[in-house]
């Protein structure tokens, strides 16, 4: 049995983990054998795939970024897409596919699986932690890992000087990475995209943090917006969402909090600095086990299924369903964590 | 209404995040004063407190330790305890307290809130993951990272080197941090309490890595031991469990690999680092949360109950339940693990 | 004897460790007291100090910041300024001043003790090692270290993707950090303040960069400048230097690059987290060894000197002199390591 | 022209950046082939060696260890090794070489130099930093580092519990890991091995110190040894400088101050962890710059030369001499940090 490996979408560590553990186990316990596609579905879509054994999956665990490579190819929207990847498929005698990736890369997935007939296996990956159907995905606890030290910096020039110091952090359309990194961080104010923000209310939680003597740290996820924030956008752009977008949402707000409190303001805007460099040890455990549970999924012929965290266990659950719903924050918990604000 | 604040047993990074969880939202939410009683249990016993208020939890989030100090003082064992604690509580005017501790200091809390009508909510403490109510305790993800990357440096010394590196880790009766840490830092051998080794297995691993042009790295926790451990045991000693134990099984495993292999092996101690420093921001997420909750159970008078996590989600479970029964580690799960051996 | 401490300009890790190091052997070795004054030169202007004893030491070493806050005040542009601080020094009784500060702060020290007679000891601090006198300053390598950590992590993202990284460091007219932390993280591009760069230049190397298969990192200093730059320039602003400054020149980069090669091109902008949180055990060191020696040239009375780093050794030099001059960037030495760009 | 490199002698951060830098810089400057020499001196003494191109040193930069292996074979003492030496450079066409290590290597190198016209440059590698030509090896600061951090976590336990915390550094015969992490981790006793150490004054520090609320931080390089160090050694052995040394001072120390003060101590043995993983970002800068000059040496034709620093430039000195005295802590600087002892 060979069996075929692609990853999808955008960077997250934990990618190498995931690829080391289905073909640690694949090999040792059920002999297979492994063939790596480059970048996505484009691999199956072009044929470019290579052997993959365990000499090529050592050293690979603490490593950032995926040895595959990656891509946001949709074979949907290929010509001729599905018929390729299963001529390619059969051309490289690969039986099973197990795909890593996002929303898209696993929609396709899932209507390979339930539509064409290719055996697919889903793992899932979304630095935002954004899918509905598991507690957590790798790759997210690095990202507040770094996003939370970030924070944890801006402290101490927050203390000897007197300025509004804005971190814009990763999640357009999820605050997760916020609401995480901006608890962990002691944040002032906390900004997600689910919830349209009052910049009266933003500039009232900053001013107040001054009387105690103290600067202001403010946390905003990419995608959030204020309440008016269609009329003040001068580039914003519409998203797949439909959502009107302010661009560089950071750099906005510390100017928006200037102008209206007098206070001088600083941006941090971290970037692809969050989806970088070697995943936590949270999310090398996390990828792994992944990896582990993907490959016996395969074994046990459950395709069309995609793993997932509950607990502390590794479950299955079906591709087409566990893509098909955001996980966003509830506005409970965003209550519950207000209690830091201001 | 007036609530106390205590702190029992080991260090923990992450208990001075509870603390604040639990004064920010008691203060803000329900308009709670606070006691902070010194060093667990002694500060009730001798009616050794002081005031908590916001100022006072300012800026320890992400500082590791206690900021009410700690000690493993029980003052069932201490003459007249109970009655001295009571009068010290009615004295103090203090309605409810919060303990925050392991097994010992939450097996207290229990008693007193079950027997003699003592108002306790508890938060569960444990570095080495080891209590069956809770997914998680806070302190453990902080512990795995920094056993991960001590093992993420040893391996380009053994990549470079011929040596067999001996790492020894916490965990006295649960192997979870040697697990955690073992399987994220990529280690060959990982060794744990619950499952006595054989060190003519280990040696096999550790000869059939140096064949793959590369030393191997040995995980070892505190408590782990060998099958013919009292035979070899010159300084072991007895633990409160009723179990020999080897004193410095690193070290003793390192000259054993030294003496049968005659491959030189090095040995990093760990020790006391692993427990201290700032809380990753997955332990002060957690610990937050679990301040949070602690004292909404006081809230809502739900006395004899202790926070635990299930899933993303933070319960109640009874204390006395909840610290009844040690966590260890599934054999499923150590063997699922061990494809990564040798 | 009584002596005060002030700490003026910017943010710098290390500062609390120069502060330390003054009072620990100042009140062992010498039997000083000591007078902590608030933000700056306001602090003695204003006559806004604090006893400094150990216990006020204890604990400050890792710590970002300053325990004593910090301003921009200049008291030759107050009225009355020298009056008032002769006036203050005098009713507090302190006999000799050490102020920690950058070319602004030691100013003002050089020309109090040489013009006024007010007896000034100075530790130089920029976190842009950009003071001729001293071969480096505290701040520095903490700050090197974090934007090196940074572009470490664009890495992965570079391997997988296919998109131009841009990173905007500190340094508005020295390129020290962007030279250092472009060099150790393995940048393709380093732009600094002290030569104009060429945008073909910069398009053309970012281009062979791709063809090798791997997405190139730009390091920019945020004074740095292209060579038509104020023909481009649309916020641009007249700096204390009389330079017309470009505002956010890593976003600017970012799209004329994505403008002109057709890349894909983000940026990150690390702002203030480069100078703060816990210094590095080199600065530390530096610090440490800085406050220690400054005290010990108040115990010489060696009044109107600085204290220096000349290879391993701290030597005092002129504050005067040690002011006068910026310390840029080597032509020789950017050219040397240029060997590593494209 | 091709020029051979070879690294010898142990682990050290660094290492690869050095032989990117001579790669990068021979290659692109001076048209220069290169060969890699495996595992020091047994390289070109066996004939094993590969070619060294640009594609090979990419991505090496951040990472430990070397990627040409180590080893400490010395030629003088193989049969016919100056023979076979040279026969093996002539086979392979190699008209230099650039030797990276620490005494021993480069006293080959010197030899070989001096005495059978083999051309060779130097590259000073300690991570001790005890070779008295040069202000800093790379290494050292990322091991410095490593030692702070740990010391910087047992800080909050030592707040929180009464405990001796012990922890054992490197340093066989000069003390400078252990003073500058012990100094920067602001540890209340430091012992290095230039200095015999009095047991009664260990203990009385460690005894005042619990009396102001805290608990002892003892930093101990590996080759300190008490002032009665003979009589009391149970398992120590005669070195190479002809010194006892005691067996695991760390272990060896906690057990004896718990014996005289009564009070717990808890040691910690950092081992190799101290000389693996990452380098520093200085360490890449002064790795790279020794590379870019040793190179700039051969080119120079300046061989029997090894770089070294001094202030902020590289200088060329002979091998020789450089190598022939052992830079170790001057007692006046040990005399300086000792007031933050106790």
């Amino acid at each position: 049995m060979r069996v075929g490996v692609l990853t999808g979408g955008g960077d997250c560590p934990g990618l190498n983990a995931v690829i080391r553990g289905i073909v640690r186990k694949g090999v040792q316990e059920y002999g297979y054998e492994f063939l790596g596609y480059r970048d996505g579905w484009r691999g199956p879509l072009d044929g470019d795939a290579a052997p993959l054994g365990i000499p090529s999956v050592r050293g690979i665990l603490p490593r950032g970024g995926t040895v595959l490579g990656s891509s946001r190819t949709n074979p949907f929207r290929e010509e001729d897409g599905v018929r390729r990847i299963k001529e390619n498929l059969a051309k490289d005698e690969v039986d099973a596919l197990v795909a890593i990736g996002g929303e898209d890369t696993l929609g396709v997935a899932a209507r390979l699986s339930d539509e064409y007939g290719v055996k697919c296996v889903g793992v899932p990956k979304t630095i935002d932690n954004d899918l509905s159907a598991t507690d957590y995905t790798f790759g997210f606890d690095t990202a507040v890992g770094i996003a939370t030290e970030a924070i944890d910096r801006l402290h101490t020039t927050a203390e000897s000087h007197m300025r509004v110091l804005v971190v814009e952090v990763m999640g357009r359309h999820a605050g997760w990475i916020a609401l995480h990194s901006g608890l962990a961080g002691g944040a002032n104010v906390i900004l997600i995209p689910e919830q349209r923000f009052d910049l009266d209310q933003v500039c009232a939680w900053v001013t107040s943090r001054f009387k105690a003597s103290y600067a202001p740290i403010v946390v905003v996820a990419e995608g959030a917006m204020p309440k008016d924030g269609e009329a003040v956008l001068k580039d914003g752009s519409v998203d797949s969402f439909g959502h009107v977008r302010l661009s560089g949402v950071g750099e906005w707000l510390a100017k928006e909090i200037e102008k209206r409190t007098g206070k001088e303001a600083r941006t941090t805007v971290l970037g692809h600095v969050q989806r970088g460099g070697t995943p936590s040890a949270f999310d090398r455990w996390l990828a792994t086990r992944f990896g582990l549970h993907a490959i016996e999924a395969v074994w046990d012929g459950d395709f069309g299924s995609m793993v997932a965290l509950r607990g502390t266990d590794i479950v299955r659950v079906p591709i087409a369903e566990a893509t098909s719903r955001l996980k966003t924050v509830d506005p409970k918990l965003y209550e519950e964590v207000g209690v830091f604000f201001g």
